[in-house]
């Protein structure tokens, strides 16, 4: 190893998927070589252009496999107590949503579990999920609360979603998401629960920094764009990032909603007019995209993917991880079913899961993308064309996952 | 290990999803023993009725896993050449099937692409792929030709079929489909395509004994009902066991036509009405319902799963795994596939891939179920229930896979 070069590793011989800002497509780089130091990407670029300095560094062959910036999970509810497997049975032998919720199912049970488990409890349970993760190349995973709904849990659902940071070599984001739902307790009363949010969970989570960002489900099920203001209104006071689940069910103009406050994110959207998508251009806010839930819940109604192209609204793409809608862990399987069910090309799946999700969470300096100065996170595949982790169903050609430089 | 207990190997602390028939539902055996010797099962029940005599013999705490019988791919095309991510690529980009066809694209590539293969090809890259359905628990599994569409390549790929279970600890069911589509050179002759299926092409696949059974594509795109008899007539002739791909895209009858010859399968199955269900019912032919397809390519059309209900018609679930409209290679996302868009119940599903999948390849004496008799072919499941199999998306808790009492 030549002078200077002390911590520094290269991975040469390799196609490189860089999604570098203002290139092309996926900003290819058919012989590339990724150099970094410290966890930092120093170079990312064609082997012609790598500096002589560097270029004697100990060195893995990735003997032509792609690597794509490491994938990013930008919208999921890892966390979470008990099992909604008995329920989806039931369903599909017909059983109707009252006598789901008689026998002790939908989102209630999911609170019920969630706040008589531990957070060891939740930390285990969530760990075989975020493995299934990292297995397909996640390297940054977002993680809401909104299974507690009451101060205690909202917390130690975000304590347990930090603590995944420590189980395993993954970055976690975590967002608070007590306007979720109303829980049992509440009898009815939105108001007198966003009150609760607004006045003893948010600035319990805000005094113990347990969020990254702060978000809210706005539908007629959840709760009313007044009611989501007013968490806003105080997140935003405390400069917390704001992100939005937003017209999944119906158009209440969330995602106008969103972009009034900068939001970073709406997510669903399946029933965003050109309006919103108009909003949501304005405000740079990213549009994230949950085909798992669409297809879950069998909804027919498509996000407005052809408005957010024409206006420009970056699209990510999540796997809404959560017991209920979307009992998806494959970023892979996600990205087939963005492309199968909304027409979502290629390049904007693997976009969606880099580039974009990085932007959703506000980290796009960080990570997103395979340029000098980002954390060097990598998916290394066996792959011989990006398409191919769009194209297959049920199938993992990850070779290598990098995390800050490490394997 | 007592007397008379050599090669006898036990499986304990289980619970079982025998399968067995005659049982309701998945025939559940909440404290289970499976008892094996020499690849088969000696005894599949309760711990309390064990027979003393072999008691004591070695044996693996099962810790409580379920056990279901090896899941069985009774449909599969595994073995090709060439690849299609890119042709998938340019339609999302908005190619027309014009231009993927100019472009090389479609079916043809894939029989170019296999023609061009080497034996020794065909079996390297099918490999991967199964290699996947062995890792989510696959015991055995069907492939058929139908991408040579000459007698030396369709014969190739029925060697490269029956290398597979050489190659790997599986079982393989070939099938001849030389009747699956129409080659270039045959000008757009169907008739004389025909002529050399039953003159050439199947003869030579029958002196081979390569196959163990013989299919066909009834459809439009496709060939003919009258078409389809005379490959079926000489089939028949030759003794070998009957599918169809039929009704797929338009109804042509086709599920009548294959229970009129008394066939072990029709396939696919999206168009057939009431009168195609009775027919198959009184033939004893099975369903094999084919969900990534119908997702795949975005059909609207769901089989007749009531039509098949009342009328007893045992539903297999398959993966169709094919470059052009099913690239699948994961049972467990079927099973999904299959609950979430056509409603199968949980033990439908299962038993699809277990029970029915044996009975479709006309192989249920000697695999398929739990029983005494049948070859040991385990899937062990870290779950808590089996609805966890069907119900989550992109996850695979296969614990240890055996296959003719070995792991
Ligand atoms: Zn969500
Ligand atoms: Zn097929």
């Amino acid at each position: 190893m030549s002078e200077g070069s002390e911590g520094l590793h290269l991975w040469r011989n390799a196609r490189l998927a860089t999604l570098a800002e203002g290139t092309p497509g996926l900003g290819i780089v058919e012989k590339g070589v990724i150099a970094a130091r410290d966890g930092r990407i120093l170079f990312a670029g064609p082997e012609s252009e790598l500096p002589t300095e560097i270029s004697k560094a100990e060195s893995t062959d990735c003997q032509g496999r792609w690597i794509t910036p490491g994938l990013i999970d930008c919208h999921t509810h890892l966390v979470f107590g008990g099992d909604r497997a008995r329920e989806f049975e039931l369903r599909l032998e017909g059983a109707s949503y009252e006598e789901i919720a008689r026998a002790g199912g939908g989102i209630v049970s999911t609170v019920s579990a969630t706040r008589a488990a531990s957070e060891d409890e939740l930390v285990a349970s969530a760990l075989p999920r975020l493995d299934h993760l990292i297995g397909e190349g996640v390297t940054t995973v977002e993680v809401k609360s909104g299974y507690g709904l009451d101060t205690k849990t909202e917390c130690a659902m975000l304590r347990a979603a930090r603590r995944l940071g420590h189980e395993r070599k993954v970055g976690v984001n975590t967002t608070f998401l007590g306007a979720h739902a109303l829980p049992v307790e509440a009898k009815g009363d939105k108001d007198a629960y966003i009150d609760l949010v607004c006045r003893e969970m948010l600035p319990a989570v805000i005094a113990e920094k347990l969020a990254d960002a702060v978000d809210g489900f706005c539908e007629g099920i959840a709760f009313s764009p007044d009611q989501i203001r007013r968490v806003f209104d105080l997140a935003k006071q405390a400069g917390l990032p704001l992100k939005l689940h937003a017209d999944q069910l119906s158009n209440l103009h969330g995602a106008r909603l969103a972009a009034e406050y900068g939001a970073l994110s709406v997510d669903h959207l399946e029933y965003t007019d050109e309006d919103g998508a108009a909003a949501m251009s304005a405000a740079g806010t990213v549009a994230v995209i949950l085909p798992g839930a669409y297809y879950f819940i069998r909804e027919t109604k498509q996000p407005p993917i052809a408005a957010f192209r024409a206006h420009q609204v970056p699209m990510a793409i999540a796997t809404d991880c959560n017991p209920g809608s979307s009992p998806l862990t494959s970023p892979l399987l996600t990205m087939n079913m963005a492309a199968t069910l909304f027409r979502m090309t290629v390049d904007e799946c693997i976009a969606g899961f880099t580039r974009n999700a990085a932007k959703a969470l506000g980290k796009l300096g960080e990570i997103g993308t395979l340029e000098a100065g980002k954390s060097c996170d990598l998916a290394i595949w066996d792959i011989e064309r990006p398409a191919e982790l769009v194209y297959r169903l049920g199938f993992n050609p990850l070779h290598q996952r990098i995390w800050r430089g490490q394997s």
